[in-house]
């Protein structure tokens, strides 16, 4: 099946560390004048907010039209030490509360990897940190979306790499409190991906979809990636995917790039917008 | 099971690319006076040689008591004009005659990927190009050896990216003369690791095990590779896996890196054979 032709912007959601450059307000005043619907709110933007402030820019989020989709990001539930361990539970209590009151129904997780815990161990550190605190997330009825990261971020960032693992991960702690994003990014290289997708949307589980498009070559692992259509990402096709596996939600913007962060946030938003509407 | 304890340099062999500041023949002297006891050469450390020259490098290296591993590296098939896919197996044919001549056993094939030709196209003119070259190298009683490369490659150097798609291609070609060539550095986070080594095993095809580190961070993807025991990969767990398989060939330190690039060889190659006794 292919995907839905897009003629608007009603499914245009664009993360906050995408214009990175910008304040929470700056993003929700230009995302809100050139029409996207959505935003995934960075925690880096709330920093310093009380709960209540951060209420009340869910309220102005919802005033301006736009949908929160998500918070980001909870996870990195590996550690050395105990107590290494709990603080990252902490911090992801922290982040339920957050998303609680910003009125964001999921939290993203990029689950964690340390350098020196083998992937086995890491694993089961996360599958038992995401089941630590499911409790806080279901009675604050926030979803906790498990997004696997690309292989090359093993070592450091993400133990969890593939959308098969994340499935397995959703399958195993078996709560509908429990889900995936799913990020062509990371995802794309997989021959898997397709069954993964009609396999993790039958779990419920399928509860994001991020965008953007990897660079040949690449000058950073981390900040550089592309604009849709800037890259090789089939993104059409994978969306093609998603969607007839019944996902219907909003396709989110994520580009963390060295390149397009240097540029003024108004040009880039504008090029974000046509690259939408042309290579998604 | 645990992997045999390394005890000496019997089975230590080391690609020309590791110290690419050396010529082949003084990759030869040096390896050979360290007690290094074989050799994997990179087509770069023949270029412009004749097909006798080639078999002349060949006896010198038997006559140091070094063995030939394997000839690295063949594949690149993919390409988007049958002008360029011809252009491709002429390479691969010309490799075959180098590895003749050399007296290598297999030719590691790097399988190729550009940008701008879908992945799943990629991996069918893959398959086709392995198909077509195999008279040549059945004729030359020369293996050739599939090397899954990391999923971080997938937009620009193979659409092979896991040991379970080496595996498949290895089944669907069904002859004798495909195998695959394992490297830690591609495969070391697959979940799936293990029980693919061992249908590896299974299916005559485990040729060849390369072996470095992975840095976090990794200032470039492509040339800094840690050398054993800098980074986070467990080499002996994994050398216990292939070992476990049935596995008895040489364990070969690859290692692409500017950073040791920029020592002096023979300083870097002590390291070499102290890291591969102590973390192997």
């Amino acid at each position: 099946m292919s995907a839905s032709e897009i003629k608007d912007l009603s499914r245009l959601a664009i993360h906050t560390i995408t214009t990175k450059g910008w304040t929470l307000e700056q993003c929700v005043e230009n995302f809100s004048a050139a029409g996207v619907k959505g935003i995934t709110v960075w925690r880096q933007a709330l920093e310093g907010r009380s709960d209540a402030a951060i209420a009340e820019a869910g309220k102005r989020i919802r005033d301006s039209g736009l949908s929160t989709v998500a918070l980001c990001r909870g996870g990195f539930f590996p550690g050395k030490t105990e107590a290494d361990r709990n603080k990252a539970l902490d911090d992801n209590r922290r982040a339920i509360a957050e998303a609680a009151a910003l009125g964001a129904p999921l939290i993203v997780l990029v689950c964690g990897a340390v350098p020196g815990i083998p992937l086995e161990d890491a694993r089961k550190q996360i599958a038992d940190g995401i089941a630590a605190v499911l409790p806080e997330a279901s009675a604050a009825k926030v979803k906790l979306s498990i997004e696997p990261l690309h292989p090359m971020y093993a070592g450091d960032r993400s133990a969890v790499n593939t959308l098969g693992q994340a499935n397995d991960l959703v399958e195993q702690l078996g709560s509908p409190w429990v889900g995936v994003a799913a990020d062509v990014f990371h995802l794309w290289w997989d021959p898997a991906l397709e069954a993964e997708i009609a396999r993790c949307a039958k779990l419920g589980a399928l509860d994001a979809f991020h965008i953007c498009d990897w660079l040949s070559p690449m000058a950073d692992m981390l900040n550089d990636r592309g604009l849709m259509g800037e890259g090789c990402i089939p993104i059409k096709k994978i969306r093609g995917w998603v969607e007839a596996a019944g996902f219907n939600g909003f396709n989110e913007v994520e580009v963390f790039s060295h390149r397009h962060w240097a540029r003024d946030p108004k040009d880039f938003l504008a090029d974000i917008v046509s690259s939408y509407l042309k290579y998604s």
